[in-house]
């Protein structure tokens, strides 16, 4: 099937997803929508959120897409299952794909969360790895200066640095093995996050691994593109079409991506 | 939903999914079918292993079970797609997971794959590879030694460490970065394995990856099981109540495993 995967964030995060799709399906076709102008959404209220994700959500149905996934953890833990109760299409969120691979990996059962106030606030992974393992220990941390830091393209550098050092101090002695990046803005921190935390903590980027349940989604469901053509992926932005565009290039690694300005 | 996941395997191989189940998805019930007597299949012709894996099929049909998967490499390649579009419930083999997996993992896209002679001569896995990225190079290798190994129990030792070693060597330049166990038998030897083939090669255990996508589906239908009572597994063999229960309460860790001995 040659319809394209839609992608919604709440604004570049969702690119980390995408640029997973891009490497585990290289020939399917994805069609982008981030909420740049309003990111972001962990700080708003659960209604605010619903309401912006079904604005995104209406604006991908109109480019027939046929998988849609919440690449927004937020959002995910807001409105996931109303949207799927809704869709006729199977839709994805980025939080279960996250704790499922965490479940994989850990040894000790001591697992930390990281991400928005919204996604921690919901306790929606802390409720997604108790369901499968209950005796699981979950460390959960809002980290509210992660996400501005990514949308303003500032991912590197000692200031950002020292930002994610001081925060991530909160996991002293808790033992984990094991941390969820539950935000898809943070692997644009992910080398950083990795030195803090250090080599013995496995570090799951929910992204790469929705982009995994994607694919088994759609091989199981025969909606595979199995086209010979070059794929062609369409990113649309509310935000600065500029600052997304060097973003996207910069990560996905595309000379001159395909991003127009929309208004919701 | 209580009801069972089965599995059904050439003999002892498939050990490695319940083990995985067991870790992955640890509130699900197991019944487990393996077909020890006639093992293994790797060497069988095409009509006989159809005919073999029906067999299995229509034995855990009359366990109720919710999900079948067909952990044997070589039953997967040749009748995965007949069995899939026969039964009600979700089929799983373990040849779609292990691409998957190995897509996800490469970054050189030079993969290797080892299996029995049937998995091997039919391409499976070069067709599942090349299906989701036709850059991939696949080289293949049957394994027609390391089953016998594994089911008599010798999978340590230096006899066996001689005959992994000179096996392998047919890979040496071969530059691979992913190494396909494309055998639910070879994760006994791995730790042998990764030995011979160096640090550097990721060695992908199609079994594990099974679970994870077994997981997967059964979120995605919410046929999982959300009871609290302890999870019951059954095991039942064609072959040597014995040995069968050796080898499982060894690989599985389970102080006496329910096993029983069938005649089909």
């Amino acid at each position: 099937m040659k319809q394209p995967i839609g992608i919604i964030d709440s604004g570049v995060g969702g690119l980390t997803v995408a640029k997973e799709i891009m490497r585990q399906l290289p020939n399917e076709n994805i069609v982008y929508l981030g909420d740049t102008a309003r990111c972001p959404y962990g700080p708003r209220s659960s209604e605010e959120v619903k309401t912006f994700t079904w604005e995104l959500t209406r604006f991908l149905l109109t480019k027939e897409m046929k998988m849609l996934i919440i690449a927004c953890n937020t959002a995910t833990a807001v409105v996931l299952d109303e949207i799927r109760n809704e869709l006729p299409i199977p839709v994805l969120g980025v939080i279960s794909p996250g704790a499922r691979a965490a479940i994989k990996k850990t040894v000790n059962h001591r697992i930390g969360v990281i991400g928005t106030e919204g996604t921690i606030r919901s306790k929606a992974y802390e409720m997604a790895l108790k369901q499968i393992n209950r005796r699981t220990v979950v460390h959960s941390l809002a980290c509210p200066k992660f996400v501005p830091l990514v949308e303003s393209g500032e991912y590197a550098g000692s200031l950002t640095e020292r930002i994610v050092s001081e925060t991530l101090q909160h996991f002293n002695n808790k033992r984990l093995d094991s941390l969820i990046l539950g935000c898809t803005h943070y692997p644009l921190l992910e080398p950083i996050i990795r030195r803090v935390m250090g080599e013995e903590v496995e570090i799951i980027s929910s992204g790469e691994e929705t982009a995994r349940e994607a694919s088994v989604i759609l091989s199981h469901l025969h909606l595979l593109n199995t086209s010979e053509e070059a794929p062609n992926h369409q990113f649309f932005t509310t935000g600065s079409k500029e600052i997304f565009k060097k973003i996207a290039s910069e990560w996905l690694q595309i000379t001159s991506p395909n991003v127009n300005r929309i208004t919701l």
